[in-house]
């Protein structure tokens, strides 16, 4: 009787998931970007159908075998045992969810979101809550099915952010609220006003659709193996191998939305385009999480694209492209890219104050999934959080405790991947500029290799391998921690208002 | 204890094999128009998982159950009943193809057309004729599994067209080929020369892009529930109810590829829009066969497209698109597109040769099956049929025996529906004249709402609910013939020639 290798076996199966999870995935950009608007309602049925398909395949006793036989025989430490227990840990996860919760989730979100909307449009709290209410008590009956009894937020963390804990992030967002909170008073206190009019012009879409892809021609997305379009939503997806597909939104009066989206976007694309091809279709082959994710996309986005060696390779650019920049400079426009401004609304928050955004969410989920605020205190809390760290009350609750969609697709643990990468970013960038010593000279000339290949090997290429702390901890020389990106965004903003 | 409705049970199962179908259609779709270069590696991965998901469930047990119930439920000749045969013609036939015959078939295929594109591309058919050998002995195998011992050129016939069999094609092919052959000379002997330039000019794709959608709004093709691309092949994709797509290629120095190019896929476009809302995702709710669907763009294209009343209304169009048009005339342009001229390439035929290049292909491919001819001996009776039907020999096998791809694809028993389309739009443009007797100074006014209606009535709505030939009677009174095609080309053709 023939033994087929078990691994073979694991991998035929696992690409199976992937296959799906992919499609998944093209749905979903069609119907961002290409989609006739009267599909909608014929397109849901066709994602479900996949969804269910590739659960059933998560789920099924033909893996969990596969994946057992695999570990039985790989050493401890390999490549397969990796590759093992990264199908477990999803393949695991999935069957511990009861199919009827799975519904109910499935059920509950579709409506959910519904609700959001219409609450949303009308500042109204009251008809989102009941929704708000379902969906936390079955994402606590899938923590505690998951998790066996550990702290119910950690296993919603580890969704997104494997490995990471409550316990871990609590002293992270201290460090930070506790230092970003004096220096955004610091510069409210100093009174000085930022000149915006370096940026702000008229900058036509087409024209800014070209520096767009010349921008990312420079940091190295390739666009044999990929595509750029425009969509209301900006993101990235990694459809498969060879593609990997940006959208995009700009505002003809502002060049940073377009320019810096483009940056965050790209930085994104650049990790897609470079998981190791070996692993494509494999447990190992994807993006570890959606923190290292958000801390490729935050890299390019600030440290690159905020710095000045970027914007004195930048500026004979802009010139070619918009008359506006003719006779503009550099330390004109820097200041800007580093203003400081407490703001309701989080995606259009500052570097500086974008992460007590963040905190206010974290501090809120963690009370929800602990059990110590209720889902009808929410607006109050909301409203009492954003008062103490950012020293703003919203008006009302479409720009206070309604204004993110994510909580109505049941998205809790996602928000604390957000400032996760913006963390790890300045760290891996500070670890770049330690082994790369030419570096900002090298992209003040427009030579950005050197980085991505940096990135490359010590990011991309190792796809899910290792988790998140352990790939910072190997590519930094030390674990994830807030120290680098307080010092970058205090060094930066002493520098623009002139505090002591 | 529960009994579930087993239509319902039916329903269910099936609409997962549409959903993932319809999810196959969008990633073709966006191979043709989007995809980057560098994904072509990648993307067959995908299709093919999608194509095994989907056969799994046709060949299931648990399907052949559901279908069974409600046959056993349904009243005869109800439209319960109707799904279930449907149903069952589809999933018995992939019952009936054993999985060893199609692993083999797949690989084959994926063989072959990478050795017909070499072959092409040196004019050389022993480079291909091997792969072809193959796919010819493999696909007389499925069609011996699939019919039990029946002529096996009926078992191909049937997938493309349903009940279509070499017995009723034989007469259909030789009252054509009987009849066009001697207009053919006619023309030749004729000595006329059809003057081109009324439609030979500049024509920048802009402007003829324009042209089309305000050509496939006129005709009735709702754009928020489809698409125009540009794309190598022009084809008409149903994704599913509010999203049909076409793509479309156009020359800019000669108006009629573009032109009628869009009225072609927008043809096929007005009947997948047509498709019954409430069979959606059932047995009975797609497109009943290739023959009826190019019925429609046929119709669309050569009946209503080539004719007086459309020029009538187009020309002032014309004229507001490109300057080229003003002071032309209606009885200039008339002639042009009513040419007949014989040649080698199908794809390039005018209306009345074209169905000479199928009749070719149609004695070939059943010569082929019933054993009476050779692979090897394909270049010498393609050349020979060439000369007798259209009088002319290929002076390489590039254009003649390797010029179509659908032998690669081992499509045989396709190319009939091209001319079963043909027959079928005028046969339909026949019955439809006799319903609206106002139609053609509908036409001439731009109101093609009434010829849509009535397509939509006799043809769209009914989805799969009769066999093609059924429906043809039903829509036209009587059973398919080849006499209103003829009638049709006959009448053109001698007012363009001066014939007798």
């Amino acid at each position: 009787m023939s033994q087929p290798n078990p691994l073979a076996r694991l991998l035929t199966l696992w690409g199976e998931i992937v296959d799906l999870e992919r499609t998944e995935g093209l749905l979903e950009w069609d119907q961002e970007t290409v989609m006739p608007a009267k599909g909608v309602a014929g397109r849901g049925k066709l994602a479900s159908t996949l969804a269910r398909a590739r659960h059933e395949r998560l789920v099924s006793a033909e893996l969990a075998e596969a994946i057992a036989a695999v570990r039985e025989g790989a050493a401890p430490g390999s490549d397969q045992a990796a590759q093992a227990a990264e199908a477990e840990r999803l393949a695991g996860r999935a069957r511990k969810v009861p199919a009827d919760l799975a519904a109910a989730l499935a059920e509950a979100k579709s409506g959910a979101l519904a609700a959001w909307q219409q609450a949303r449009a009308e500042a109204r709290f009251a008809t989102f809550a009941p929704h708000l209410e379902r969906l936390v008590a079955l994402k606590k009956e899938e923590a505690a099915a998951v998790s066996g009894g550990a702290r119910p937020y950690d296993a919603l963390l580890d969704l997104y952010e494997p490995g990471s804990t409550e316990a871990a992030l609590v002293p992270l967002f201290a460090d930070l609220t506790a230092r970003l909170a004096p220096l955004v008073e610091a510069v409210a206190a100093s009174g000085t006003q930022i000149d915006e009019s370096a940026v702000l012009g008229t900058f036509p879409a087409e024209v800014q659709r070209q520096l767009a892809l010349e921008v990312l021609g420079a940091i190295g997305f390739d666009l044999e193996a990929g595509r750029l379009d425009p969509a209301t939503h900006p993101f990235c997806i990694g459809i498969h191998g060879g593609d990997t597909r940006l959208t995009w939104r700009w505002q003809e009066d502002d060049l940073r939305p377009g320019l810096y989206g483009i940056l965050h976007e790209g930085g994104h694309g650049l990790y897609e385009q470079g998981l190791p091809p070996a692993w494509e279709r494999t447990p190992l082959g994807a993006a570890v999480s959606l923190g290292i994710h958000e801390s490729q996309s935050r890299l390019w986005e600030n440290h690159v694209g905020r710095g000045r060696p970027f914007l004195r390779w930048l500026l004979p650019r802009l010139r070619a492209h918009f008359p506006f920049f003719v006779g503009q400079r550099v330390e004109r426009i820097w200041p800007v890219l580093h203003q400081v401004r407490p703001s309701l609304i989080r995606v259009e928050a500052d570097e500086v104050t974008y992460n007590l955004h963040v905190a206010v969410r974290f501090e809120i989920e963690r009370a929800l999934f602990g059990g110590e605020v209720a889902v009808a205190d929410l607006p109050a809390t909301w409203d009492d959080l954003y008062g103490r760290f950012l020293g703003l009350r919203p008006g009302n609750a479409a720009e206070g405790v309604l204004q993110d969609i994510h909580w109505s697709l049941a998205s809790f643990g996602y928000f604390p991947t957000y400032t996760l990468g913006t963390l790890a970013a300045a760290q891996l960038w500070q670890a770049a500029e330690r082994d790369l010593p030419d570096l900002e000279e090298a992209i003040a000339r427009g030579e950005l290799s050197p980085l991505l290949g940096w990135l490359r090997e010590h990011v991309h290429r190792w796809g899910s391998r290792w988790r998140p702390a352990e790939l910072i901890e190997r590519a930094t020389g030390g674990p994830l921690s807030a120290e680098p990106f307080l010092a970058y965004v205090e060094a930066t903003t002493r520098e623009v208002y002139g505090l002591a």
